[in-house]
């Protein structure tokens, strides 16, 4: 088989593009790199992804890094439904202006969120500083509440009507933050009803991807 | 004319946006938002686009922001050389990792840098704090090695043989930081190369849509 797909599964980019695979049945040779052993910084995995980082696919000799690149890649080069990356340029465009916004916005604050309420406390065995990662939450929330007012005001997908890799990237970010036990969507019935949409457009793939995070959300509710 | 392009000078995407349709000889109107007089908090603006910011682009109804997604719109759109967004799938897929890369690294650190650098000090009658201001000009220049040693390593643009869109974007960020005089390519003989290759490319547009930062530049060197 000749894509291979670099992932970690605690990952949101990487679960992403997993999840893309599998609900589209592309056929693909799994290379899981345990980002906890430090695997990614390996001699080995620094020459097929230099920035050190997970998802990458290489297919044949192609490299490719970047979840947003490999995700239009990977909807050009199969024959997957035209919804997941429109041919059409509008509703195309509309994909890739969300995929533009996120870096700096979902992916970024729900991951900081993530890191200080899941990551630093395990590491260094410290719970968090309380204001903190009050003031990071804050932050989220102003990005969950652009997501809702922006790009959920009129759809009842992120970019349009029907699911599309935008979707991925977003659900994907915005599940990393149940790891806590936090519940995300709290308060916010048009986020909610996004995250239930998705995830049965997805099923049974999308618990499958977030089993590992889902662990992580259980053994928080217990304590 | 259709095509509106909101933007300011000041702003590096939108100056990408501004560059790419002078280039290419693509008749837009220009809607100048002066950032300096917030004048992209207006209802008026904000109508056109909710995250206030530039650039944005306007096409008949069809409304766009976040540079990233207008360069691709422009160049589909346009009947524009190929090297700017080629077609072939693995060349485009490199052009969209690096402006997916870029997000978090040259557009993120350079402005950071620009912003203790020209903006606080300004706003606020306060020289940069010389610690922190240092803290962020390592993280730029690990950004800029990274810029260096992968995608300027083995081709003379940042996505292969010819300039493309991600060359544009590059340039608009290593430009932003040299606004306070400090001279962003010192040491750094590949990015010299790169940078001088990308200005003659881009003559006599690139000078004129920087004028202003220019000017700051040359403003601080007097001091």
């Amino acid at each position: 088989m000749s894509l291979k797909v670099y992932f970690d599964l605690m990952s949101q980019p990487a679960r992403a593009v997993v999840l893309f695979c599998k609900v589209n049945k592309i056929p693909f040779t799994p290379k899981p790199i345990a980002l906890r052993k430090y695997e990614q910084q390996s001699e080995e995995y620094k020459r097929i992804n230099p920035f050190q980082k997970v998802p990458t696919i290489q297919d044949g000799d192609f490299k490719l890094t970047e979840s947003v690149a490999i995700l239009q890649y990977l909807a050009e080069k199969y024959n997957v439904p035209d919804h997941w990356y429109p041919k059409d340029l509008q509703a195309r465009s509309k994909v890739r202006e969300y995929m533009a916004w996120q870096h700096m916005n979902t992916r970024m604050h729900c991951a900081t969120v993530f890191i200080h309420e899941v990551i630093l406390p395990r590491a260094t065995g410290t719970p968090p500083d309380e204001d903190e990662l009050k003031q990071h939450v804050n932050t989220m929330h102003t990005t969950l509440t652009a997501m809702e007012d922006v790009f959920l005001k009129d759809t009842p997908y992120l970019c349009g009507d029907k699911i599309s890799i935008a979707d991925l990237l977003g659900i994907c970010e915005v599940e990393q933050v149940v790891a806590s036990g936090r519940v995300v969507t709290a308060g916010r019935p048009t986020l909610q009803t996004w995250t239930d949409r998705v995830k049965t457009d997805l099923a049974p793939h999308f618990d499958e991807v977030h089993s590992l995070m889902h662990k992580l959300r259980d053994r928080s509710k217990k304590n």
